[in-house]
């Protein structure tokens, strides 16, 4: 596979750009709060190692975008680090937000240090990911610089907007779908179509090549999401219980539950009388599936799998990294964990 | 006063420039968030008005310093509300880190809206200050802008950092001066060294104005703060109990304070046997004068004054509004709540 050669030279230069850009924030007296930032890119402290990292899959996707786009991957290091940070530091808010003990398997942020340290720890991984981006400075011209920086300031407008809404569905019972696609968009859409822009404006592309990149992100962030909340339900650790909870069980409102709701039949009737217990949820995902709701959610995945592989062949990606990515879209799109 | 005409002109601008770098966060969907927004910024809400606006001393300080440093003022304005803009930021996430249930005399967000809401609307005042910063871009050169950029930026992630040192200080019993100054020097020192650097970048100052102007900020902010921790055992309310209670009732590790407790006398003695009552903290206030902790603060508060005011005539100001930028800096000096 040709995405595992790019993964075998990539990955170690993303994990010491980030390991650089978190390190800005260490100095005299500060050595705790670099331990906060550290432990949370699981590079120290309990549990460290590749599990508690995640799968730099934003990162990854930047710099094969640009590869892809003819560019020099290398001049979009400090544009795919800044948007992982960007990553982490909403995973750290987010934990806080939805009052998440664990994050990868190890104690949350907030759970370990507090809620203080936590939201400060957060806005300083904020800081270094804006700081990692003009590094840009080093291969781009200081007109593409600010370019790039007012679309990450962009992206983060939208990521706060989406979970505005995230946060603010929890209370509300009216939903409809276009709130669900507005909050995602916000969220996953927004953060994985701002990978692949900023690859190709790190590549120097056409603008008509950027925006096909940019929805290639886009589309493939939401289908990335959607199967999320497939898999939150459907997924075999949820099925068999044998460690995440399902989301029918934390009462998440992803869109299959949505649909579901909004079919007002069996499932519908169950969900109006109050929290699922872990025992019920076997049976109650399968009144969801009766009403609808998985079939309808893997139809809107293979729906925006193919306006992201219409996208990507618009952008007209060459080389082994153009290969390397369609591999990646793949695997993102068809994975079972 | 010449101060007062500069506040009647400056002041309407600032006012409408917030307005529309608020309102970015506002559409569809979206108007809670604005919401939250607005309230912090005291426009909206039970209890909006000027009182709950604060003084917006650090966009009139930008300001200033660009007309002094023979700039256009107007063109230093998105820096002078992107700082305000920081400012309030980290007054919402402060409110939260320090469990504050008011702010200017109002309900604080956190209170209001909950915790996960608050984290998430101080984020997005966050990247709205930044975004507003971008404007920049109308009156300067990119490579200026950039300049502001990564000024801005490296002020955050001090002030991250300053903060950090603030939480952790709650804990520890071993406080020497030195973190205090640390402490302070990445909060209100930084802020305000932003402030008058970025006015005199807007002016297109030489380097050495600009620093001069930078000391000017930064030795103001010091004295501005350890007047605040002054204010906030021998102020008015203090004393009299009306309204806010003594630093030393809620225990908080100001100069004063740890001057007295690093004097190992008759406060010491009594800091040692735990918190204090509103009804010992008049006695208590005593001691520390005494042990000689009001005359230090005072004494570093006309050190830094004077710091601040040779700086002020190195960055040799011009015309009315460096009549102003002095009347500024006395009247921040001698407040007396």
């Amino acid at each position: 596979m040709m995405l595992n050669q790019f993964l075998q030279i990539f990955l170690p230069v993303i994990e010491a750009e980030l390991v650089a850009a978190v390190n800005r924030a260490d100095g005299d007296r500060l050595a705790d709060l670099h331990n906060i930032l550290a432990y949370h890119m699981g590079w120290e402290g309990e549990g460290a190692g590749p599990e508690a990292r995640g799968k730099r899959i934003r990162p990854m996707l930047t710099l094969l975008v640009t590869a892809a786009a003819g560019g020099e991957w290398r001049s979009a290091l400090p544009a795919a680090c800044a948007i992982e940070l960007i990553h982490n530091f909403s995973l750290i808010h987010d934990d806080i937000e939805d009052n998440s003990p664990q994050r990868r398997g190890r104690l949350s942020i907030w759970n370990r240090w507090g809620i203080a340290q936590a939201t400060n720890a957060g806005d300083a991984m904020f800081t270094l990911a804006h700081l990692e981006l003009l590094h840009l400075i080093d291969f781009l011209p200081t007109s593409k610089v600010l370019q790039a920086v007012n679309l990450l300031q962009q992206t983060c407008l939208h990521l706060t907007q989406g979970q505005y809404l995230d946060i603010s569905f929890e209370d509300r019972q009216d939903l409809t779908e276009a709130d669900y696609w507005e909050m995602i968009s916000g969220k996953t859409g927004g953060l994985m179509a701002a990978c692949t822009e900023l690859g190709a404006l790190a590549a120097s592309a056409q603008e008509i090549i950027c925006q096909a990149y940019q929805l290639f992100g886009r589309s493939l962030g939401l289908a990335f999401q959607v199967q999320d909340d497939l898999l939150g339900i459907w997924g075999d650790n949820q099925l068999t219980g044998k460690s995440a909870e399902s989301d029918l069980i934390t009462g998440k409102k992803t869109l299959p539950i949505l649909f579901g709701i909004n079919q007002r039949g069996k499932f519908y009737n169950r969900w109006l009388r109050g929290p699922i217990s872990p025992d019920e949820a076997l049976e109650v995902t399968h009144l969801l599936e009766i009403d609808g709701g998985r079939f309808y959610a893997q139809e809107q995945v293979d729906q925006l799998t193919n306006q992201a592989l219409e996208a990507l062949e618009l952008a007209q990606p060459i080389g082994d990294a153009g290969v390397a990515l369609h591999e990646l879209a793949e695997q993102l799109l068809h994975r079972q964990a």
